[in-house]
């Protein structure tokens, strides 16, 4: 397969590549991360998972051609402007993935994927690409990141998956961008009781709670034994699985 | 603790209800059920849980006043509109959901839960209820009801549950409605492949494709194993869930 | 002819219905009714004129099939909210409606009625049916229950109906649901000036001012001297006036 | 009292007046008014009466002043497009007055009027007046001309007024524009059966049907009777109402 | 050619002049022209402009129809709500003419164009313009009035051109409506510094400081040495211009 | 002075840049740039002009510290859509800008300079600024990277700058990226007649004729006599520009 540039193409590569190929838009965020990690954590995060796993499958015999998109920097992080973010409203983010989503169909493409790199997003991405669905022929993906494993153990943490601004990011961060954070990386003492937005009073139940954030100081778990091995593994692990979720989607959709 | 219905409160008990205690919206929707279920399944179904939940904490010496409202019977339902529904957009159904729990922190509660019986409504109320947190000084929570379990065993099949008018909703309604559910309750013969909504090509991944709901007819998996028994066991034990989770959900805003 | 509900049916019994029949949507509101008529009163007011009417079309040999909706339990009443509303904005009540509507004619309807419990719903619901006749091949009727009668005396005191929780509603709720009318009702004391909304300076002038409704104690005229008989007369009234308006929008549209 | 003309006023005079006078708006359309009235009849018989009704003002010893704004020339007229017409959608013409009315707030006005001249815009125009009492601490009222009478008699035909491009309309530009009157007037063959949007088929009901403005061929009744002398009648009857009208409206708000 | 006011056609007229004619819409505001200028000096040039090209027109063997709309009274002036505007917001704007130039192709016009007298305008009405001729297959014009010129020497003053209620807009103005011109025109001292929106502080860059009209007085530049003659000369030269304009359009979009 | 970036900044760090920094968002577009330029070329070029310019500016001594964010990478190109593009609309373009702008101010920012990098995207961008000037405490600066020049002579040819994928473009990005410059660079036979919107039929004038970008080929002028050398003069001389624009923009709003 090819890996392709949606910036660096001619139009007539783009509509060329959309006959069989897979658009892909990979979102992210510029938000605080408490302060160790930088502002486009969430954005270097997913474009560092998407492009490893373009890489994988650049070098496979078989597969789909696919249009990488410039990724988009801001998500929806109204949570973080209590200290800093640059921030779309959900209606603005969910008309920005409408017109993107749209003119990819307009410009000739039938399949496309959006990969996720802040959990802001989610259900903001998840109805923009059920709407884009329902009006137009064509089968769309979405996922975040951090929930495409490759099924293989690799030494992570589900209790603080992903989290913010914690040990899974910290890890991830050490690993793709080590020099973006800051050292040493500041212990966090627990916060009781701790954010009812990660941990609801109920299993299944959503609860937000206003002032949440600021108070537990912007972060859900302690970063300091983040680690830079554990951090390549756990990001490997995510390409290798966005790699095969790429597959599926290709071999379901042909 | 006393269960009240906002419906039939005056505005001064609605006032001094909103205190201490908890509102609680149903929402629901109105969609096609393949052909033995009504159209209302949905709304019918949250309302048999909340009011069961309702009338075990009615039970309780000790807990929150409750003050539900009437359901909202009309829920976002786009994709079963190839068959009959009455759906509202998404935008619209996210100004309601914010218009109505404006209005209730206008008329004095600072607590809230939202629980949801389609679905289609799911992003839709979470973003809801983010929104709210974030302009109001209030808590507020969010579910879908088959999602809270007591943590019992319930004799349920997590594999097609909830489904779409299969083997769970079916169940439910025997249970709850079954004046309402025409018999004899037909087989579903298996569809090649499965629709991707329901069972996506890689673990994680959301994969939308246009006409998919028309094409598997509508429905998710097989009813004609629905068990009226069975379905007044999955509705207790949501019930219970409920009635704990709104205890959970005092105890923690208290 | 038949009398159905939209819930219970299934989705080919809505498309069948839908071909010949009348689609019917009552819409209400939850807002203050003074002290002694509950939040809910003008959708159990519409629902039991409705549901009245639909009884005594059930009785008659030739007539349109009518497929009752579920009430919109909430509706236009931000005046109301300096006491306790549930209330849609404008925009969002007219967007519920525009969505509801074109689901109708979606799910195969032609003919469609809106029957209104609440003052403030009319402007609004008057401007939907309007668009939906230009965008769509349908007919369709708006009404507002009180101004709908058989035209015989019905013992009613035209100078304070519908007004709000005064004589006029209190007596419809001491027929329809006098369990839900705290009792004694109270005297109203005048009102000096009177409300401009309810009694312009000039015949033919609206006159809105700001804090009118809290100047006035959430009322228009004294419900005191409400009467139950005279509530039974006055619903039954109604009742027939929109069985025969229905019949006469089938007739006319037939 | 002062008639004033807010577009030959300097800012300071707009605050000055604004003080104790009250602001006037005309509202209007563009749209087909059959084949012998102009586009702009609403517009210009709103002015019309408007002008003149401010004019009988002018003479008198005591009253408000009144600041007159340029009429909005353009309305609501969607059901016209099938000829021809200028039309702002509902949701335009909403946020025009909006603005316009908040405009008039923020530039010192306490006391507002709309004058209103053509039937699509009543809804509309009620809507934006109550909307503002809400959100601004005034008094604001509004009319549609041909509703303000002076209570004498005006040799009218109240079964066919206003109707449109019909006896009503026709009489008063043969007396306020007569050059712009194409003559003959045409007669008009009765339609059968009469339009539902006019003629509904049980009192109280608004119906709307698909293509009925077309199918009647664009007015309501036969304005081959129409006379400049009544016209002259009608239309003094209705400055003589909205002066009155106005003077009431000072006198309650004062 | 002939020259005709769309508001005095009848809607046959409308449509006939529509299939080879070009529709005109001057667009102007009401806003603070400082001490001496009226609030609608903006309409009134435009229209003054307009009016005289069309005259110029209308003495010409050859050219297009051109059917003259009422002009919009109201345009954009948040920045003049300081002292004293009736604004329509940007999006209300663009909303109206979006709804003015879509009623004008619906009823049959295929050439349009918009003569603007407000600065604030010129970028929603750009956008207007784009917008329609992507969705409609039309020909539609834009400009400024100020902007339109002869070409031959019109003894103006670009540096002050067209600035607000300044030297240019008062010299009209002495030449247009005198009356309304109240004298003696006050000189303005220089404002140091002088406002940056309209002195930027590198060439080719906008910029817009908070509160930075109000700082300035509401004006740009000194109207004292204003001059009547040379504002006919000014606003003949436009006129000139604009037929010239409108010659220009017809023959390049026939 | 210092260059950062905000995606690699901590939170802490944004707000500290903030008080009295400068912040600085590139904006540009993905759209049809004839055969032999890429996609993103507008975004590349302002990027490359942004970049000098910071570049320039951190060897000086003085100077304010400016904050860059990542360049939004899709801009307003629905007029490309004909052959490729990634297209928000005007509206969803505008709420980006807003979002973004009042982010930055939220987060502390007091100054702010948006530099766009695609002609479509310039009337967004100021209407933005100005309502940011309106509502928020700030000065804020726009311009497009192509009109921003040093005042020096920079050998460019004005008649066809800056086009679209012509000699101008086509010029700079042999500086810029000649790896994503397709050779030859093909020569365009002149269109007859010029495009409209590109050549208007009389000065002053903005004409959008249906379908011109289609009709002439998607591009404005030859590039084949593109240089790599005057190339890097012209992005040089913008650089130069842009360093000194910022300065100025710093010292007139220190």
């Amino acid at each position: 397969m090819s890996q392709l540039r949606l910036n660096q193409l001619t139009w007539r590569e783009v509509r060329q590549a959309g006959e069989r190929g897979i658009a892909l838009l990979p979102i992210g965020s510029q938000e605080q991360h408490s302060s160790h990690l930088p502002m486009g954590t969430d954005t270097l995060l997913v474009e560092a998972v998407v492009d490893r796993a373009l890489d994988l499958l650049a070098q496979e015999a078989s597969g789909p051609d696919v249009v990488r998109l410039p990724a988009l920097p801001f998500g929806h992080s109204p949570h973080h402007l209590f200290a800093a973010a640059v921030s779309l409203s959900a209606a603005t983010l969910g008309a920005v993935l409408d017109d993107v989503l749209d003119s990819l169909v307009t410009s000739g493409h039938h399949r496309i994927m959006v990969v996720n790199g802040h959990g802001g997003n989610d259900e903001i991405m998840r109805l923009a690409v059920k709407r884009l669905a329902l009006r137009a022929e064509v089968s769309v993906a979405a996922c975040s990141y951090w929930t495409i494993t490759s099924g293989d153990d690799d030494g992570g943490r589900p209790d603080v998956t992903p989290g913010h601004a914690g040990w899974f990011e910290t890890s991830l961060m050490l690993a793709a961008r080590p020099d973006l954070v800051r050292r040493p990386v500041p212990a966090r003492t627990p916060v009781v009781p701790p954010p009812l937005f990660d941990q609801p009073p109920y299993p299944g139940l959503t609860v937000e709670r206003h002032g949440e954030w600021a108070r537990v100081g912007g972060s859900t778990d302690d970063p300091s034994g983040a680690d830079a091995a554990r951090g390549r593994a756990l990001l490997d692990d995510r390409a290798r699985g966005l790699a095969r979720a790429i597959q599926a989607f290709h071999a379901a959709t042909r």
